[in-house]
């Protein structure tokens, strides 16, 4: 039963993001990104003893250990750490604070899809310059007059990492207007844009839990910025939700920030994976941009990709197939275990003659 | 350094809420209206156990089985039930997704601060028609044209209860907008609105973990509606972030709803020691609404408030002092254990003499 015209006319209506598929049987599951190795052992142990005697009262709002812990791994002060719910939540409170003019905002056609529902979520103005033929980011057409820009590097579903010249070329263009850097796959490509924080006011870099860290179940996401900045991202943030970061994000956070030496292990591990399949993929004929995230994006030229997709599903392997304009043929494979890439090359190789 | 001028321009500017005072030392802490009971034994154990391999996965986005275990608590379909990071990160989503109107949404002037907060974040119109002189609703103020319809039940600060009766009449009145009744204190008081579901399909119960449940450093709250309406709100939620609930929240947060048992023993220990509470204060001197939430509104006619309040503070005993327009007079006292309120009953004994 719809509610009456009337209750309908204020309401809201948004397209949501439609999130990958968490299938609940046990599937080889290359198809959202995730670490296919576990957390690090302290935070198992943080969990295990966390004084749940606590969890009666409200966290700490400012999340002082965790953006304590990040502060001192990134070699910058407390004020310029802002910490959310994922990096969904910090970048959805970035276009909330940030992008509010009248022009459009400006990011890729073919980049991480929530940009688009965001910007039509709180109605803000949008363009979306064509990549090339290469899938590569034209930084001309960033050049423009704009409301804000913001772009992953490397970029998503794409992989393709700009380095620093790029990104620093793409700044300079802009000093008017807030530039985002969502760098959800920074620690499985190159140097960080967070080298550039002091020379441009003007800059934010988004990063996650939910990759090199191997936590996308604990939801943890951070902006570093200016002092300047990061106080009205705070605004904004305490004025919707005083308290986003629950008691056990706070505590196994700041552990998992805290080892440098199983981040680094695992880390290498799956570019070391990645490098493996990509030749992999070559042999096989597959064509891809030259992947720099713990993914990769995909084309066979003789095998539709829509049914290369169904087919390994068919065989409890997931991957992400989107079908939308300019990547119909394109089947993004997030890079897991060595044993579970084997497992998916058997069946491309039985698959592919 | 604040950033260029040009730059300023577009950034989203608030005033953000204030939370109450977290201190870190031990305290005697009546100021927060956090439960004084941790939270069912099963939540330790769900933790403790929780398989922290899964934590590198996504949480699933559906949050089903704490949907399941809330849908089946209040008798409800899984189809009318909205779950989110403390039930401020769901009633912003339901300001964001209801109230569009160019009519003022309505809400007390003495009532809980974030209403304001969320309305002005959100560029929402909005009027606060006064509480009585006994802090009650005034339910004529509420008959007249308007963008939607917010109050807590009981009240905050002032822990007024107001019957069906009253809650229906509004509902009546307001059948073209959403009326939004905020119950994070119901189960110290009395019969919920959520028996009013089934005939009027603008009527949006919220309710929090935060309180009742001992949980308010998990971050769960939840809204129960109409599935129409639920889905709407769904939608919203999806687009902001898909993934909202953390896996210690899902997992914590069903087995805190199983319990039924603590449930009941903690709440009616908090409502036996407020009562007391209640007779203790009247003893005094102090006035009050009568309080029908785990918190006590109080007054001393022959004693400043504002001055009380530091006395107790000083005592490492907080309560909650605002000093705005109309409550300057008042305390927010939480009710915490008896040991605890005897501490503070045994203070207030020696400074009113």
């Amino acid at each position: 039963m719809e509610p009456n015209a009337k209750l309908l006319e204020n309401i809201r209506k948004v397209e949501p993001y439609v999130p990958g598929e968490q299938p609940q049987e046990k599937v080889i599951k290359l198809n959202t990104n995730e670490n296919p190795y576990p957390p690090a052992p302290g935070v198992l142990e943080a969990l295990k003893y966390l004084d749940t005697d606590r969890l009666r009262l409200y966290p700490d709002p400012a999340s002082g250990t965790l953006v304590e812990a990040l502060a001192e791994y990134y070699g910058v002060s407390r004020e310029q750490v802002f910490v959310g719910v994922g990096s969904d939540d910090v970048l959805s409170m970035c276009f909330l604070t940030f992008f509010n003019s009248k022009k459009p905002i400006l990011f890729p056609d073919i980049t991480y899809s929530f940009y688009k529902v965001w910007a039509e979520l709180y109605h803000i103005p949008y363009e979306c310059p064509k990549l090339d033929e290469d899938f590569r980011i034209r930084r001309e057409d960033y050049y423009k007059e704009n409301g804000g820009i913001i772009f992953p590097n490397p970029n998503a579903p794409t992989a393709v990492y700009e380095d620093l010249e790029f990104i620093e070329d793409i700044l300079k263009h802009n000093q008017e207007v807030i530039v985002i850097v969502d760098e959800a796959y920074i620690d499985f490509a190159g140097r960080s844009a967070l080298e550039l924080l002091n020379r441009y006011e003007n800059l934010i870099v988004v990063q996650t839990f939910s990759k090199a860290r191997s936590m996308a179940g604990m939801r943890i996401g951070y902006a570093i910025s200016s002092p300047a900045l990061i106080k009205y991202l705070d605004d904004v943030k305490y004025s919707f939700n005083s308290y986003t970061m629950n008691l056990p994000s706070l505590v196994c956070g700041t552990e998992a920030v805290k080892d440098k030496v199983y981040f680094g292990k695992t880390t290498a591990s799956i570019i070391e994976t990645r490098e493996w399949a990509k030749k992999e993929l070559s042999s096989l004929g597959f064509q891809f941009p030259d992947a720099k995230a713990n993914f990769i994006f995909a084309a066979h030229p003789d095998y539709d990709a829509a049914k290369l997709f169904a087919a390994l599903k068919k065989e409890n392997i997931y991957v992400r197939y989107w079908g939308s304009e300019r990547i119909e043929q394109y089947l993004r494979i997030t890079v897991g275990t060595r044993e579970e890439m084997e497992a998916l090359f058997t069946f491309l190789k039985s698959y592919i003659r």
